[in-house]
């Protein structure tokens, strides 16, 4: 089903909307806490209802291997699976597969399996039908991801062939029973030259999709590169379509974008942080192993008084986390998405109260 | 303050009550999930609310070491440190201390952290200063827990050892602010030796305390050993206080001992099972990992309707522990524990209706 999206509110190209799918809708900005394996790590289906979170996503190329898409497709889809009842978003496995360095041709990629070593190859065609299977309610295409900085010449043939790919994995997508049930998104490519950017967003409009998305940024490039990408390909998508910056969840990041007419994202920065002990704040990051915790009864942060974890002091948290109790990285992830799903809650409602600018301004006054 | 016991009903020697102290009130038979470094494993006090948890148990040794007692007084005591409104018991360090193998004398026990290697002394009186800072609602005097099989000279040096100190422990105790606020238990020492385990008994007894524990049992014996052993001490203490049974967490354990008249039991069985993907369930023991699994779209225990987890299936929980990730262990820790408190809870209904030894039948024909 094609994803629409409705503007509700616009604040120069800053978006206020809803996305709508065949599971139902979602508002955007939106960000989607990564569920790589069936789960966010340390937290459940419970506790992403209990933050308020609208859409999850989680990895093909993990899923896809363990525990595999048929079992599954046979325990009911990922939604029945890990009882979740918002939206699901499943990556294609391309961003994954790239960073083990496969063997790609014309026809796909083969890469060897982190927990066996077992060879798999992964096509166009096969990454929609494995994503199928695991019937999240959007899918991504299966896309080259070239590392930055690369040369001109990969970037190109990465663009090439993402397009190739791009076409052949929306025939496959439409010649099956997901368009009901499920929105494919097309995948953007071309490093940072926003000539590039121009030329594969081209492609992959003519394709067609049921959203856009824009790839292989945020890869550790500075943002005076990523940005004027972003923006090249960004005004060229259409006006009643979501549109995703695949792995961005820096706050300056997430303003910077939706600054650029972004509405979707997802990013493991929240929960990875937390689990070495950062937190994200209103006084931006902080980092809870320094000493001067250790006695402190404050809360993490204390503008925050309906954090799931106001109720615990810095002094605990600390102790825990410095006698590696488990429940510390569980209590610190729960903070810190409560923390970035409330600054894009903030963010839609500066866009719809006409207020974005001086949003955008207090968010680099802490953050940059 | 005394702990009191009330009895609501007994079945044999079996009791069915309320234990009282300065905080309030808890009713009996009780389980106490064990809080190690100041939080159960995985779970946080908004958990152990969740579970109906009365009393949580939290362990001096750890405690005084990382972030020691001073930090947690400072914090407001154990209960504003992890935000737990219930009880809270704390043991006095002996039994991991004698498990380090430290060098006694009559004055104390000299051990090494470990954390970070260094050297501590714990006296009675330490134990019970110590104790008093963590503020606990019940504190534990310092014992010689003598491991088992032990010549007859080791228990029984150990348990003349433990009758002296605990003339010490209950001393500094009555000599400081603390019984204003604080009950302190006493615990039997005597191996599986009956005649020593009444010596001990009598001793401690002699002494005077807020109530009594039975301690150095369930530490590899026999259950044909133990209960002789047990049985010779629960017909020595008073009705009217509270009877404690430290380090047993298994069905039958804990019915036996109920038969014999025990109201309070601690272990950390539960959760450490589930951290091995081993479940308790209506239908005895289920170790998750097994390949059965992989399919099953059950939930964990059909019986157990109400269970925190009821909602994820096998398949699901199967997939989370075999691919680590953190989730699983949480998850499987909420149903062990509240497998195990709703057993408990059964149990005491099955004392107030004079069904104990129906129940006591049915235990032992799933898990003996």
């Amino acid at each position: 089903m094609r994803a629409t999206f409705s503007l509700s509110a616009a604040d120069g190209s800053a978006r206020a909307g809803t996305v709508t799918t065949a599971r139902g809708s979602f508002t955007t900005p939106c960000f989607m806490p990564v569920g790589t394996r069936g789960a966010v790590k340390h937290l459940s289906s419970a506790d992403l209802e209990g933050l308020g979170a609208e859409v999850v996503l989680a990895n093909t190329y993990h899923l896809m291997l363990r525990p595999g898409a048929d079992i599954v497709a046979e325990l009911g889809g990922l939604h029945r699976f890990s009882d979740w009842h918002g939206h699901m978003l499943t990556d294609s496995g391309g961003y994954q597969i790239f960073s083990l360095e496969p063997s790609i041709d014309d026809d796909g990629a083969v890469f060897q399996s982190v927990y066996d070593g077992s060879k798999h190859r992964l096509t166009p065609e096969s990454a929609v039908d494995i994503q199928a299977r695991l019937g999240a309610d959007i899918q991504m295409t299966l896309d080259v991801c070239a590392p930055l900085p690369s040369s001109p010449k990969v970037i190109t043939d990465a663009v090439e062939q993402t397009a190739r790919w791009a076409e052949r994995a929306r025939a496959a997508f439409l010649a099956g029973d997901s368009p009901a049930v499920q929105s494919q998104f097309g995948i953007v490519q071309g490093g940072v030259d926003p000539t590039l950017r121009v030329t594969s967003a081209r492609q992959i409009l003519d394709i067609g999709f049921d959203g856009y998305a824009v790839g292989g940024l945020s890869v550790g490039e500075g943002r005076d590169e990523m940005l004027p990408a972003l923006a090249a390909v960004t005004e060229l998508l259409p006006a009643d379509q979501p549109r995703y910056f695949m792995g961005l969840g820096d706050p300056v990041g997430i303003v910077e974008a939706v600054a650029s007419g972004i509405d979707m994202f997802d990013c493991v920065l929240p929960t990875r942080l937390a689990r070495h002990g950062t937190l994200l704040t209103s006084s931006g990051r902080v980092n809870l192993t320094r000493a001067e915790f250790a006695r402190s009864d404050e809360p993490i942060d204390p503008a925050l008084a309906n954090s799931p974890v106001a109720r615990w002091s810095k002094g605990y948290l600390r102790h825990l986390l410095q006698v590696k109790e488990p429940t510390a990285p569980r209590l610190l992830s729960l903070h810190n998405l409560h923390w970035l799903l409330t600054f894009v809650a903030e963010l839609r409602t500066s866009i719809v109260e006409g207020e974005f600018d001086g949003f955008r301004r207090r968010v680099h006054e802490v953050w940059s």
